[in-house]
């Protein structure tokens, strides 16, 4: 079996705690699994070099930027093979160029387009650890290139699908992906299982545990993603068969890869505290009103999340979008100065919005979900100021003094802290 | 013009010394060089990485501190990209690999085989500086190598002969060669010029301005080679024919090179505190002894600088020989240990020796100087304990309280502080 670990910066930020993923690593390697693993920079290294960039020039060329930056990544993976053969097991490190990582040449957010393997196969097939950048990458002029915060996930799943790997996992300060965030409902469930399309609304819904890019690219190419923690004890003898977290997987697979036949309806509840809305009241009900609005506001770099728009009798509508709480001024400036050419009788803004999201591939097939979550919203008197869907989700948009109390009585309706069957 | 510029760990130490490294070179791009510019890490970092590596394992696997080191100077490279970048004067970074500088594949102390410079010539070719990382290259397995500490000068002087360039400047923390140490004899004089060979004997005596393997391949390539301060005001309209320093030619060149057809029979004084003496007394005067000493103290990694054996009328010799202070127990231990295989009578031991050298090509042609020398010695009491000589240098081994007054008294008799005519 071939297994690829990624461990983030949080892991890897001290000596001792590269010495603990050794060990941890070491268990698998002892237990004859093939283990390619791959690192972030040690944490606060990545700022501290960030910070020294600044002090020469804060807009400096982006491909010497990610000279600087990829230098992390070099470190803490030639420190982690040290700590490997400390303990007696055989290790390789390779940065992004030498693991045959090709990105394209947008330096600071490269994308991955190809992996070539070959030395890294050659390492396992000696029975040895290859230790891996993540973050990083080469184009094909031969410069360093990096993927972005948080791109050590997107490499993790790109090596494991370039590797044939069994398993990706991904080792986070969590164990794994829970039914709603534990800090509001006591009772909210780790997920022994998530689809690849729940986990993505999971993760662009706020709750932030995987990189949305390593989602989707282990969903597009199938390759088993597991979110687990780095905290907890090591197992001297660990298994894929035995092993917690959450597995994310196609959902093709689900029958096979989970122990029961009845899924969920519900995955969980995603909330994002970060949203305003900005209402544009008696448009007139003509084609051309959105885009207008919605091209101004994107014009200036601001990402809309929801859009509302309904029809009316009297051919004037309300036309609704949310943006991110810290474009919401200049979102409502925008909007404001466009009133008197979509003809428009008035804007009110709303900072004071939160989103909550049901998600669940079983919903799809289930049209009582929707009546379920407003009913359950009603009951405790909260107001539902915006509503939008998917075929996965359901989103209302609720006031933020609401947002525990709804998301607590959404969990209890739909009993997510109970195990499957 | 072509020049290769080299600043080391202190002239990259912050991110300001960075930005009037910038400013230093800015001045020749402006005036129409091609710059290449060769830097360390920025001080203090490759002392924390190696803390890093130490704390997990103090013999750790080298390819892999290899991999940790070489990202010091990836930093500094960038940033100091970054700063030139930020007033006005383009600029790409070459880490060795990119660079490509192969070496061969010991690990830590790498020897440069070749340089493929054709990225750098290309760079070179668009008006843009080319910075490099120093220390470091690419084994032919694509693994990150270093040079190991100090290998910078030897990377800008290697990179000089790859890219032709017309002068190799080493800038550091002093403005040059002195005739010897101005902490001793203050009337201590720059040399404008001095002769590699002259240069090599300076710099293995103590005088270290320059590593001795950058000196040996500038020699052999007879690349010109300055060393200038780093700490100077910044000339804001340098060249080539006006700059100070010290420059390190080819005997072949001297004449075309300097001002003056006269030249100096003595380059300078160059002395080392650190020798100590074992005098092993009553040897039989037959073949083999010297080999059975020598070998025995070279098995225990212990270098032996000076060596002297006398012939003596009683078919029995001394045979005196100087290793470093720190060596001295052990060398003098082994020795003794060898006494009655050897049937010599006794051993001598002396930790409180010092050795200053004259060091000239002139006085090849000179019979004269060596007399002068001792008999300038002579005239102050100071008694020589050892002498050895070379085509151009003689090497007396006096008492370390006599130092000072050697080093003096010897500037004065040879009238070094006086300027060429």
């Amino acid at each position: 079996m071939r297994i690829v670990q990624k461990f983030g910066g949080t892991s890897v930020g001290s000596i001792e705690r590269i010495q603990n993923v050794a060990k941890r690593v070491k268990g698998w390697a002892d237990n004859g699994y093939e283990v390619v693993v791959v690192v972030s920079a040690m944490s606060g290294e990545t700022n501290r070099l960030t910070e020294l960039i600044k002090k020469i020039d804060p807009n400096a060329n982006r491909r010497e930027q990610d000279v600087v930056l990829s230098s992390g990544e070099q470190v803490s993976m030639a420190l982690l093979s040290i700590a490997l053969q400390a303990i007696g097991i055989e290790a390789v490190s390779f940065s992004g160029w030498q693991a045959g990582i090709s990105t394209d040449k947008v330096h600071s957010k490269a994308r991955i387009l190809d992996i070539n393997s070959s030395r890294i196969d050659a390492v396992l097939k000696q029975k040895k650890i290859a230790v891996v950048a993540g973050f990083q990458g080469i184009t094909n002029e031969q410069n360093i290139s990096t993927l972005g915060r948080g791109g050590s996930d997107t490499s993790a799943v790109a090596l494991s699908i370039a590797l044939k790997a069994d398993e990706c996992q991904i080792y986070t300060d969590v164990d794994g992906v829970y039914s709603t965030d534990p800090r509001i409902v006591p009772e909210a469930r780790r997920l022994n299982t998530i689809l690849f399309e729940e986990m993505l609304e999971m993760a662009s819904l706020g709750a932030k545990v995987l990189q949305i890019r390593s989602v989707e690219l282990a969903c597009k190419y199938e390759v088993p993603l597991r979110v687990l923690s780095s905290l907890t004890p090591i197992d001297e003898n660990p298994s894929l068969e035995k092993l917690e977290g959450t597995l994310i997987i196609p959902e093709n697979k689900k029958q096979t890869m989970t122990k029961t036949m009845e899924d969920p309806k519900i995955a969980g509840i995603a909330f994002n505290r970060d949203e305003a809305q900005i209402k544009v009241m008696g448009v007139p009900d003509r084609p051309g009103v959105a885009y207008k609005i919605l091209s101004a506001i994107s014009e200036q770099n601001i990402e809309v999340d929801m859009i509302v728009q309904n029809t009316s009798a009297n051919k004037l509508t309300d036309f609704t979008y949310t943006v991110n709480r810290g474009d919401y001024a200049r979102a409502l400036e925008i909007t404001e100065g466009l009133l008197s050419q979509i003809e428009a009788t008035g804007v009110i803004g709303n900072n004071k919005m939160v989103k909550v999201s049901l998600v669940g591939v079983g919903m799809r097939s289930h049209a009582g979900i929707a009546s379920k979550m407003f009913e359950a919203l009603a009951q405790q008197g909260i107001n539902i100021l915006i509503i939008s869907t998917s075929e996965i989700k359901i989103s209302v948009g609720i006031d933020e003094q609401d947002l525990e109390k709804a998301v607590n009585i959404l969990h209890q309706k739909f009993e997510l802290e109970k195990q499957p069957a």
